[in-house]
């Protein structure tokens, strides 16, 4: 077959044929809502209660500059390299060391570095998810899991949840449909910011065990308490359950749990963990090897370096006071300027709470009429049920605005949410 | 249907109900011998050719330490928070920059930050790889990119390669076969260390046009050249190949173009990126933001403040000249130490160099001899070769390893590999 000299399609626009290439899985991808919002609400007059970011005023700046001079000069020839995939062995220790503090009881070979959370659960969809396998979430749920598991053509089952979290009395119709593991955020749940009680947690590891259904449990907020007692996580009611007579301390459960410094650190760093059996771990190694071979070893050894000695935990004190306090502002401010007909969660951790608006108002609606007229912003509650659902409902991030901020942010939303519902 | 007390299966070793549930896809992936290989050549007494390894010695310590001061100081509310999916800005307009020395000709819209090209090949993959699709590769080529690929149950047409690159003498046929994408190293190639020339370049890119096969070219190596003179990018030719006779430059081309830092920075950071045409770049970005948010922010802004103001081009220098050194003591050892029946590329520059051995002699099984018998290590070809073949073909790195011990190392497989011919 003769081929056409270049000069022949000169001066015809040619299109990439790239585009006509896109594999079947990606169709019914979109673009995080919430990610596309973050961008509209950048600007500096617009109150922002929308993202889910840390406050940048609680980052540890000059530690972090201090121990990078430490790591560069002690450890540059390991914190610049290559590094091998499942992550820096003293940061997997490290780690294993705090989760013990919560009766976690694993080896670093069950550990494995990820980069960030979102990798975290990209990398159990490439590892478990077939296309049209189901997976029992919350609702509403994280919704950067739903866009992580779409992409292996991931199918949802959900539960609903009320202010003790997940409803485990609706949970055991939904195992029964056999779905490939249940997902779950036990701790101040992003959205909602609601808890799973102690008593419903043993109720879930029993029936998920009965029925073979085994658990991604994430637990980004975990160490963000600031009020009640700890609740022990599902991998440590799990372990407990399948403990053996023997003492035998393998960790052979029925629970994959997740865990991050975005939240307790710096998001910057994209440093988070994953918790699984050893025979899991090895084939997460082998997907993560295909994904990005490893995670930054500069941020892995920064990370590790700054941790140890204490300073995390004195950290995390500090985060917990200046959220704690934040969180307060919200709720009362949410009492002074919002309709008396408006419902909102009272989380006891974590960065979120989760308004639910009277019948007739919908919450995507009251988002564009909230930038237009008040410049205040939030994320409409929809897009976190997979099902369908949740017109009514938004969340609230409390950790990235000061009282001042938040204050005044409350205010202007009660002001479109009065004139929504009077509309109706 | 009634519940088991927890008390029930209590004394019984439970299994975990994980590894029953993996998915289809994963069935045919194995760890990658090289990273499993770079395990057992740790040891400080072997000398190993095995990894792909940038010398330690080069990396810009005292730079990067003070650039991190200065990051923390000045940027570093931005530099650990999170950030967007497509990349820090200032970055991608300083690479958009530099690649126009190349005559590589976008925007800033068109690059997207990846997690090391690794990152970059997997979001391909999940881009556009539907199971059962064909890639067309040459052979040998990147074992990552196979890894990467493998992971979306692609399968692999190849064409073969000499000195002068792939043979696009041979290129028509599997054009025909209609693959979905060619993946082509076009410079100082791994694992071969070959370059494509000029002359196939063309023809390459009027056959891929012809038959509307799009290109993913990966040039980590680019800017390491130690002899010779530059050639364009296969990104180049095929801009000019589409570029209209208006003045059009939207870069609409057929070729998506991979590069990173890894090997002119430090690997430890996972900064790289992605070329192509900004409706690819918005699919990728969605790929991206479901597989880990974006990359490390701290290491995003730490590279674009090191690689500004000139210093990455003086870097660069500094590290041609202590890897050509280098390849020049490995060709000078092999000429000396090798028997005469062994073949080997003259790589004008990156880090790796090819040989292969005389019919009868398995580099796998001389690797294995090796170890044992002389404490030296490298890749054996066989792994390179999706469909098969290779077996007398060994990959030989030259970047890690100083001269001294490189005449060392030289001079043991050359009797490792004598005593293997005389057993034939």
């Amino acid at each position: 077959m003769p081929i056409t000299a270049p000069g022949a399609t000169s001066g015809a626009h040619v299109r990439t044929p790239w585009n006509e290439r896109f594999a079947q899985r990606t169709a019914r991808m979109t673009s995080s809502m919430i990610r596309e919002l973050l961008k509209l609400t950048e600007q500096p007059d617009v109150i922002s209660f929308a993202g889910g970011l840390p406050a940048p005023e609680v980052f540890p700046y000059a530690e972090i500059e201090a121990t990078t001079r430490r790591v560069l000069r002690e450890h540059g020839r390991i914190a610049l390299q290559y590094a091998a995939t499942e992550g820096y062995l003293p940061l997997r220790e490290l780690l294993v060391q705090q989760m013990g503090r919560y009766g976690i009881r694993v080896k670093p070979a069950n550990v494995m570095i990820t980069s960030g959370s979102q990798q975290g659960l990209d990398l159990i969809g490439k590892l478990f998810v077939n296309p049209g396998d189901r997976i029992l979430t919350e609702a509403p749920t994280y919704l950067g899991a739903l866009q992580a598991w779409s992409a292996y053509q991931a199918e949802y089952l959900t539960v609903p949840i009320d202010d003790e979290g997940l409803d485990v009395d609706r949970l055991e119709g939904q195992l029964r449909a056999g779905p490939k593991f249940l997902y779950i955020l036990p701790n101040f749940q992003n959205p909602a910011g609601v808890t799973l009680s102690h008593a419903r947690r043993r109720r879930l590891i029993e029936l998920a065990n009965h029925y073979g259904t085994p658990i991604v449990e994430d637990d980004p907020y975990g160490r963000l308490r600031y009020e009640g007692a700890h609740i022990p996580p599902l991998v440590k009611i799990d372990a407990e359950y399948h403990e053996c007579a023997d003492g035998e301390h393998e960790f052979t459960g029925n629970v994959i749990y997740l865990s991050t410094l975005s939240k307790t650190l710096a998001p910057g760093l994209r440093v988070a963990w994953v918790v699984a059996p050893e025979s899991v771990i090895t084939r997460l190694v082998q997907m993560k090897q295909g994904s990005d071979l490893h995670t930054a070893t500069l941020c892995q050894v920064l990370a590790h370096e700054v941790s140890k000695d204490g300073f995390l935990d004195r950290h995390v004190r500090r985060i917990r006071e200046v959220y704690g306090e934040r969180r307060n502002a919200m709720l009362e401010a949410m009492r002074r300027h919002f309709p008396e007909c408006v419902r909102w969660t009272k989380p006891e951790g974590g960065l979120f709470l989760w308004v639910t608006l009277p019948e007739g108002v919908d919450s995507g609606l009251l988002l564009r009429e909230a930038l237009a007229r008040e410049k205040v912003a939030f994320v409409p509650g929809a897009s976190f049920f997979p099902g369908g659902g949740g017109e009514r409902t938004c969340r609230l991030n409390f950790s990235y605005c000061d009282p001042e901020r938040i204050e005044e942010g409350v205010r202007r939303l009660g002001r479109v949410i009065a004139r929504a519902i009077s509309a109706c």
